[in-house]
């Protein structure tokens, strides 16, 4: 995956929404995850660090190397981790399909919203098995935007979702990959492969997913591939905008939204 | 709803499959249903038992009133409940829109996989809460056919689900009311509302899920209204087929199910 192959793009309202979603779902996604203090953990596809702060929050002692493809975002991540104060983790430009690192070099693996942007997710996870030691462990953290529904729910709003995920498709990545997770890491030759489901489930008694997750995360995700959609005929205007509108109004006191994140945890 | 509406049936095969989908499913779905010493609870739609065992054995020391309106699922609910050893459970046939019973009668009301059948939800919620005493509680468990999923997805499959979901609506029943508990329980008047996803996730390291849940719950459940479908016009023969060997197809090593019910508990 090159710099501009990012389906989500590097703008600052990006930034924002992968920022909200990181600490939305927090919780719900990393905090079963602590290395043991002086273990070596690779962080493949940082970004802009959004996942990184909580990565290096839950493992204070472990020694943290994160890498991405982009230094730009690699820019971001430092700045980010920096005023988060942690001092264990470096950064380095690097391919995950061409790391820079020796075989078994490191004690756990983790990748969170990496594996979707990959045309080939499991040869993505036979390289990173590479620097992985023996007994060593992988995470890996991905959605599944056909988990996604709402009440009321409406074609129209499922068919502007399904816009995302064609895009995504188009640019050799899968927006369906969490129910994917078991049989590639399976396939990836990893044993032990534990997966389980987080489901987000968000009604008018949960206010704080209703901004942080439905409106900021899912639905500003769905908007920013709007041009995109537009200019690739896979909707049109008036049903893009009913499709947009319809989802807003889930986030209303009487609707729901839900969405499932999956969890893949597996050994060398 | 009359007996000879219940989607599903009254075959033996039914029988077996509920008690199946109770025994798989028990754990996730009953587990925090405890009801105090000497409380009295009314359970709404009992059919032939298959949830009642779990409830009365959570409860032991609480009374039960389990109703129904089919005679022939009451005479197979005592029998299953009597089998299983338990002697505080009593059963009575009754309407659910117009119970038997005065005003406030009972502690706590419990109903699971009722309210999908009942062409206004709200309506019934409200004729339950007439016999819940002012601070007792009600729960409702649901399910929600367009939350299932699996891996490899087909369109075939899922055509073969929605034609499970328009029966129930010709019927007047909702098939997608999981997502819908929160605003139901809100709207018929209930307070301090709280809805739960329990999602069921299946991978080959869940080899009792695979039977227990994909092929004996779900799939028996599709396949149920294979005639009826046939019969609507709703699907052609072809397309049903291999939907239903295409759902088959994700209980394999490499599949994965995904279905997600909700549990709703509300207050008076």
């Amino acid at each position: 995956m090159t710099e501009t192959q990012y389906v989500h793009g590097y703008s600052a309202r990006e930034a924002d929404r992968l920022a909200d979603q990181a600490n939305t779902l927090a919780e719900l996604l990393h905090h079963d995850t602590a290395y043991p203090p002086g273990s070596l953990v690779l962080e493949c596809g940082c970004g802009a660090g959004a996942q990184t702060v909580f990565l290096a929050a839950h493992s204070p002692e472990a020694r943290i190397v994160s890498v991405d493809i982009s230094a730009a975002s690699l820019a971001q991540a430092r700045a980010r981790v920096a005023a988060a104060g942690h001092r264990h983790v470096e950064f380095r430009a690097a391919n995950l399909f061409d790391l820079p690192f020796a075989d078994g070099r490191f004690d756990h693996v983790f990748l969170c919203f990496v594996l979707e942007h990959l045309a080939d997710p499991a040869a993505g996870l036979r390289a990173v098995k590479r620097v992985l030691r023996r007994g060593g462990t992988l995470t890996a953290i991905e959605g599944d935007h056909g988990s996604w529904y709402c009440h009321p729910q409406t074609p129209e709003a499922a068919r502007t979702v399904q816009c995302l995920v064609e895009i995504q498709a188009r640019m050799g990545g899968d927006a369906l990959i969490g129910r994917r997770l078991y049989p590639l890491l399976t396939e990836a030759g990893f044993g032990d492969v534990r997966v389980s489901p987080r489901m987000v489930y968000v009604d008018d008694s949960r206010p704080r997913l209703v901004g942080g997750f439905s409106k900021n995360t899912f639905i500003a995700m769905v908007e920013g591939v709007r041009d995109r959609a537009l200019a690739a005929g896979l909707i049109d205007r008036r049903t893009w905008d009913t499709g947009i509108a319809d989802m807003y109004r889930a986030t209303e006191p009487d609707g729901t939204f839900c969405y499932t994140f999956f969890k893949g945890v597996a050994a060398r």
